[in-house]
Order: C-alpha cells, then structure tokens, then sequence
C-alpha cells in the first residue's frame, strides 16, 4: 500500500508509559528516538502533558508531563525530519504549561476526549493551534459511542474545530473490520475538511488488520507503537505497518535492531500483548482496568472465573 | 456474525504436532478433544495419516500417523458432536492405511496440496470420498500462486473432485485482507458446488483478521487452534474466533479452562506465536524454516542480520 498522504504515527513512549508511570529513562527514549528517525517515521508521541497540581513528579516519571527542556535533551544532536508530539487529556492541562509551538520542540498536541466531552477537547484544541501547533482530537472508547452523540460531536468537529485530523480510538480492542470500516466511512462523510486517524489496540490481535482496514477506507494518519509495546494489550506494531506500506521512505532496518537490543529485554521486564483477559475485555467490549488487575493477583492464569466476573453482571 | 453454515475447524493437535514431531501425550489430546466437545466445535483434526514406510515411528509421535486404534483410546468415554479429521499429505500415504469411513472413528480426510501437485490431490480425495469420508483440498502457499495456474487447479477442482470444501492455505502468513479477499471472491466464484474453507498463518498478526474477512466473502469452513499453537508463528486463535462468532452453539469457557491449565504450562516448553523472524518470513513471503532454523541458533534474536539475508539475495 502505498499513498503519499499517509503518516505514520508512532506512540510507543506515550501509550507504554502507561504500563511503568512513564518512567523510561532517556537513553531508552533516545535510542527509539533514533530509530524513528532512522526508519522515516513521521511522527514520534513522547508522552503526555499533564498537571504538575494534579500528579505530583515524585510519584510519576518525566514522559507524563514532557518539559520542553526534557524533549530538548532528547532529540539533541539526532539528525530527524521526525516531529514530536504530546497527548492532552481533558480537564488535566495547565494550558501555560504549553508555550507557544515556535518556542518549544514540539510540533503536534493532540488532545484526548470522550465524545461526551467533545465542546472541552474543542477549546482546548483550538487554544494549542492558536498557539502554532498541528493538532488532533482523539475520540476515546469509539466502541461504545451512542451513534446519534457520535454524529453530532462529528458535525462540531468539522464546524467548530481547527484539529487538522481526527482519531478513532479503539481504546478496548473491542472493533471488529466491519465496524472499523462503518466509522471511517461515517467519520469521512462528515469531516469533509479533515484526515482521519486510527488508533488501534490489540486485545483481539486485530490492531493492524483494523489498521489496515482504516487505510483501505482512507484513513492517512495511523498510530502504531514498536513491538505493540502498551498498556494491556498493547497497540499495533510498527514493524509490521511498516512492512505493510510500501513508501520507499520508510526504513524496517532500524526498528529491527531496536526491537533486538531493546524490547526483547524490556518485555522481560513489562508485560504487555496477547494475553487471554486482554482478549476477554477485548471481545466483551470492555476497559482492560480489571483484566490488568487480573494480572497483578495470584489468580492471574484464572481465566474462567475473569469471563464469568464479566459476564455474570445483571443489567436490567 | 451468526451463519448457521459456519463450521469450526479446530486443527491444533495436528498444526501444533509440527513444532514437537506430534509427540503429544494422550491425557493432552484428550484434554483438548474434551474441551472441544464442550465448546461446540465442529471438527478437530488429530494429525497426519503418514505412511510408516515413510516415516519412523521410532522419531515420530503418533499423530504422524494417527492409527485408528489410537484415535478411539482418545475419544473414548466422551460425550461429543465434534467430529475427526486427519490431514493426508500428497505422496505420503498408504491408501490401505486408511480403511472404510465406516470402520474407523475418522469423519473426514483433508488432503493438503501445492497447486502443481492437483491431479494427485484429486484422486486421492476421490479415494477417500468412496471409502465414505467427508473431504477437503487444502491449497497451501496460496500466496505463491500464479494465477492462471490457480484459476486452472480451480476449474479442474469444480469439475473432477468430490471435496466438499477447497481451502485457502496462507502457509507463510503473508496475506492482506485485500488479497484474502480476492482469493475467496475467485474461489466462490469458480468453485459454485463447493464451500471455501480458510487456513491461517498468524505470522504478521493477521490470521484472526484474514479469518473475518474471509467469513465476510461467505467461507464457510474456518481453521483454528486453541491459544493459536502452531507452527513458527501458529495459526488464528480459537478463543477468538469463538468469541466473534454468535452462534450460540459455542461455549468459550471449555477453552479458557482449557488454556489456563494446558497451554500457558506448554507455551514454556514449545515457541510459537508473534515472533519477528517470523513476522519478517510473513511479510516477505518466505517459508518459515530460515526463520525457525534461526530460532535454534544463538543469533535468534539477531532480526536485522536475518532481515538483510533474505532480502538480500540477488534473483535475476
């Protein structure tokens, strides 16, 4: 597959520091840092710009509120046409934590919401293009978005809101292709004036298929993390989009020999990727918050009794 | 998706025998072949039916051979719907090895093929159609295949074969969606008296995806093994396949118990699943033996060096 306009996304530092407190130290994210350069990935997601009011920086590491000075030290003397991103939650920025794009490393802010809190991710996006950024809204928990809300946030979307793509985030692994397909389809028909992203996770093993499913359909901007490496499940791999695309810009090479010096040491240490509770929440369309405590237990490999705890619920 | 014609085809003794000369105990087979029966699974296939002329039983575990007498030790005692397979390579077999349907506890005779080898395909499934079995065509290294050379092995299949089912063999897990896709819509279109089966590689994480999609162009025969055991990177989960098929029939929990206490204990024994060898042999699609030959070495996790050997050669 091969178009131009796609852009490859890699999160690994952002998505996997959600299994360590994003404590990877810097020469861990130098040398992915490196190798994204290396391979032509287009962007690189760093991790998350939160409130230093409301996580406190003993308890968290660096990645979870991305200073300018610890990006600079970063990418310093790397060469790299790969621009550096930063994830916003809503209602957890303090938007002077964000200086204006020509005086900070960073290229992109995208912002995370539910739909519900569609008119909070619009502000807060359009304060950060105002401010010279690229950005996007990445839509949270796609899975069980009421159509109708889902519709009309869309509408604002492309009215109101100056986010050059927005994201479909299968935040449970729950999507299936044909589902994959219906919300790029719907997401293209209403955001006329936008791309349109995907950012898969792979409870069900299904993050690039889902992946590719949203290239074929026309999705330019696509997130994928080095060996899946994320929390849970994890997200789909870059090495394989990579294999997958065929834009002679794109390099395996270094990727490879950052999965054998890096990786293969570092799932000795974190866990992440197929493992059977993940795919359990995966398919009953579920967080993966009890599967991963699950994990933390001694019941760990207790599978059974996990699907009966999630299916046993009444809802009446 | 709920297609009363869907069947499951459960084939983890016997794809799972290649990675251990099918030297399963009998309290393992029995085990899977239980949880099987309870989960509503439609056939399980429990090896090869080699000639011994060919083959010593002194190397090989009986699931090479699969004796009648050691079938009904198996599955002996236990309540079940699940019917036997055993798979039939080309040029390995004794015909008189395999005795009347009627006389033996096998339901159905799966002869696997490369396209070039059709015509011994054809008269052996025929041999096996009058001796009163159930049978398929395996096509394997689908991805390999030239086109008219295929769309020939198809039109002689429609016309001078008796299977009841042709099967899509993705033996390197080099297929897309798009060209899993185009084989299925080619298969249903020459092949109107038969149903279309699809077998899976998982080498590229796809083999789950590839499965769905061929479900969507209406195949009706899907492969599967619990935990995805299987050769190199295995094949397309069951537990996941059970999970999206709605088909009330299937009872997941038979094998997550299954998993819990056979296959996580295995999977610290034997190597399968999402490993960069085989995902670089999947997407340049090669065979896995270089992939796996580097697995036993002391460069197994040595990706780049493997990478650049097998892009490497020059073809002219």
């Amino acid at each position: 597959m091969f178009r131009e306009k796609i852009k490859v996304f890699d999160c690994t530092i952002r998505d996997g520091g959600l299994i360590n407190e994003h404590k990877f130290d810097d020469e861990f994210v130098r040398a992915v840092y490196k190798a994204l350069s290396e391979a032509g990935v287009d962007y690189m997601e760093i991790g998350y710009k939160n409130s230093k009011r409301l996580f406190s920086p003993k308890e968290y590491g660096k990645w979870k509120f991305c200073d300018d000075e610890d990006i600079k030290r970063i990418i310093d003397g790397i060469p790299s046409k790969t621009k550096i991103s930063v994830m916003v939650d809503v209602d957890r920025v303090d938007l002077e934590d964000v200086k204006p794009c020509k005086e900070s490393p960073v290229q992109m802010v995208r912002v995370a919401a539910y739909v519900k809190d569609i008119d909070k991710a619009i502000f807060l996006v359009n304060h950060f293009a105002d401010k010279g950024y690229e950005t996007t809204v990445n839509i949270m928990a796609i899975s069980r978005a009421l159509d109708n809300e889902l519709n009309e946030a869309l509408h604002q979307l492309e009215k109101e809101c100056k986010a050059q793509v927005i994201y479909i985030v299968d935040s449970f692994g729950a999507l299936y292709q044909e589902s994959t397909e219906y919300l790029v389809k719907k997401f293209k028909s209403i955001l006329k004036s936008k791309e349109i992203g995907m950012h898969a996770h792979n409870n069900q093993q299904l993050a690039f298929g889902n992946t590719i499913e949203a290239i074929i359909h026309d999705a330019n901007f696509v997130d994928a993390t080095v060996y899946g490496l994320g929390r849970a499940a994890g997200n789909c791999p870059l090495e394989l989009l990579i294999g997958f695309l065929k834009n002679p810009k794109f390099d395996i090479r270094p990727i490879l020999d950052l999965i054998s010096k890096e990786f293969i040491p570092l799932r000795e240490k974190l866990e992440w990727g197929y493992i059977i509770p993940y795919a359990i929440a995966g398919m009953l369309d579920e967080h993966p918050k009890a599967a991963m405590a699950l994990r933390d237990s001694d019941k760990k490999e207790n599978y059974r009794e996990f699907y009966e705890s999630l299916v046993g619920d009444d809802m009446d």
